[in-house]
């Protein structure tokens, strides 16, 4: 398998690294050749006959540079590797838009897709803004297209709904998708000031760069709408979830909740509602006794609702990277192997 | 895809329903034929060109007999019946039997596989004591064996562990995993008696009707063997799992738990100890801000920790016999569609 990259921020480094370390991990059944890195701002390198994984992890480590005396940089752009490169599977990891509406993510996605190559994306932007075009293409071209990592990192979702619950109608979901929103309001329960907990969500390394990302709604509005583009073929973006922030909440809020034995939480909610899907984002009260309630720290949760089953919910503890790197992983290996039950 | 029931209980008669008012389901696109339905106690029907399912349902209801008028009971004993008849998938819903070791249920599987048929199976007891040799022979002759329903009827667990975590290297597991036996412990935490709780249970139909098979620990122990044998490949058997039940718990230890703000769970582990399975079912002082402690009435949750991932677990809210015969019907779609993502 031939993998170019586009994106190499954290996520892709410690997928990179997974790869690389594969002995730590005796399950894990994958030697795939990486062809190209290519990133926005750092340029991109390529070698036909793979990339040294290990060299270009350390001297990004040490000199924070893609080149290497063997790798001259590319004089190709992103999109360009997409469209011109020799690989089977685009690894889409570049940086959420939504002022963008997912793109250029999208772009790469879409040219990688057109060529009947596979993608895995860890991006919700393209599924949140433009789900339904990539996939016709994906299955126009019998291409898939992946992106278990884009909500709730690799906590099996997306493929759960897809590979576990055949024949079910999802009728809805709720739950926290935001980890930041998530880490600021169990702050300010403890007495902590909204503004220090952005400062260690994003000391973290999970707070979005621009922090309004999170604290607006719009990276779990994002999410929500994935999830409903997804499961109940919404056709929605994040512009049509009904969407409030925590940026009104104050300290005394989640502390007077609390006491109330109730804490305040960022909903996230999807329902398909007499064939019309209403999402929403928004801080509701949450009761003691009900498990989102105890979703603290960076942790997330969704609950999941169809026709054939009564709710199921999945949790996921204290995520970080090595959840997101492998739910690349896992797309991987599922583009890899066709027998897979 | 013509199926053979063994076993016509209320998992069966909930699966026979489903597939008979498929119109209610808009997502199930599943028309199995129905070639024979056997009971170890109430004889057998068969039809090469399929049974009438209404009619039988019915008639079960009304007279409690599984002959109709243009249906004679079979000659054929169940396990002939697996021997013998003209079919695609065996679906094997008999009832759990510890002492003989998941027998009958384990020859009646065997002998659909021996013939390269497949088998859906909402029995533990194969799983608990004989996985190993059934999933072989499933695997030698091209036939698949699957049990979703086997354990947290048909929430995703043994599919999401197989389908959707591939290359994860499982390292163990904790959870709730008997239903009744949370509801007496709720029960009594809420002053109610044992033997009250115990027949409570029994009305709703959630206890085994001998239910010293779930107050004993037999039950959570036979779950606790069959997940550790299939996402640990530990080869144990119930009697393998270190037992406890809830028989020397009096209402009063639940409360005075509850004022110290714990609860009193019985809690399902197995984990690997440096190569050898470490499995336990006991009653635990679980704390008020573990997701466990909120699992209430019939709930169940498994939390699964692996090497790639951080720990997902995933809950299952108030299940009945809905859940239970969606597994069966999930693993009948798996088995009749070939190309699933």
């Amino acid at each position: 398998m031939r993998i170019l990259f586009i994106g190499f921020g954290n996520v892709a480094k410690e997928t990179a690294r997974i790869l690389n370390e594969k002995e730590l991990y005796p399950g894990l059944d994958l030697a795939p050749i990486v062809v190209g890195i290519f990133t926005q701002r750092h340029g991109g390198v390529e070698n036909t006959k793979g990339l040294n994984l290990k060299s270009i992890l350390n001297n990004l480590k040490e000199r924070n540079s893609l080149v290497l005396e063997e790798h001259e940089l590319s004089c190709l752009k992103p999109l360009e590797a997409a469209q011109k490169l020799d690989y089977d599977v685009l690894v889409e990891l570049s940086a959420l838009s939504i002022s963008e509406k997912g793109e250029p993510a999208s772009s790469y996605i879409y040219a990688a897709l057109e060529r009947g190559k596979s993608v895995v994306s860890a991006n919700k932007g393209p599924v949140a803004f433009n789900y339904h075009k990539l996939k016709k293409l994906a299955d126009e071209k019998g291409a898939k297209y992946m992106f278990e990592s884009a909500v709730m990192d690799g906590a099996p979702v997306f493929n759960l709904v897809q590979r576990c619950m055949k024949g079910c109608t999802i009728k809805g979901f709720s739950g926290i998708l935001n980890g930041t929103t998530n880490y600021i309001l169990s702050y300010m329960e403890n007495g902590g000031t909204f503004e220090e907990g952005v400062r260690q969500a994003q000391e973290a390394g999970i707070a979005e760069s621009d922090p309004t990302m999170d604290t607006d709604g719009w990276d779990p509005a994002a999410k929500t709408a994935a999830f409903a583009n997804v499961f109940m073929d919404a056709g929605i973006t994040p512009y049509d979830v009904e969407r409030s922030g925590i940026s009104g909440v104050t300290p005394e809020m989640c502390q007077d909740a609390l006491k109330r034995g109730k804490r305040l939480k960022l909903m996230c909610r999807a329902y398909n509602v007499d064939g019309k899907i209403i999402a929403s984002v928004k801080v509701e009260e949450v009761n003691k006794d009900d498990v989102m309630a105890l979703i603290s720290h960076f942790g997330a949760a969704i609950r999941i609702e169809s026709d054939l089953m009564h709710p199921n919910t999945i949790i996921q503890d204290r995520p970080d990277l090595l959840d997101t790197a492998y739910g690349v992983i896992e797309d991987l290996i599922s583009i890899s192997d066709k027998n897979l039950y």
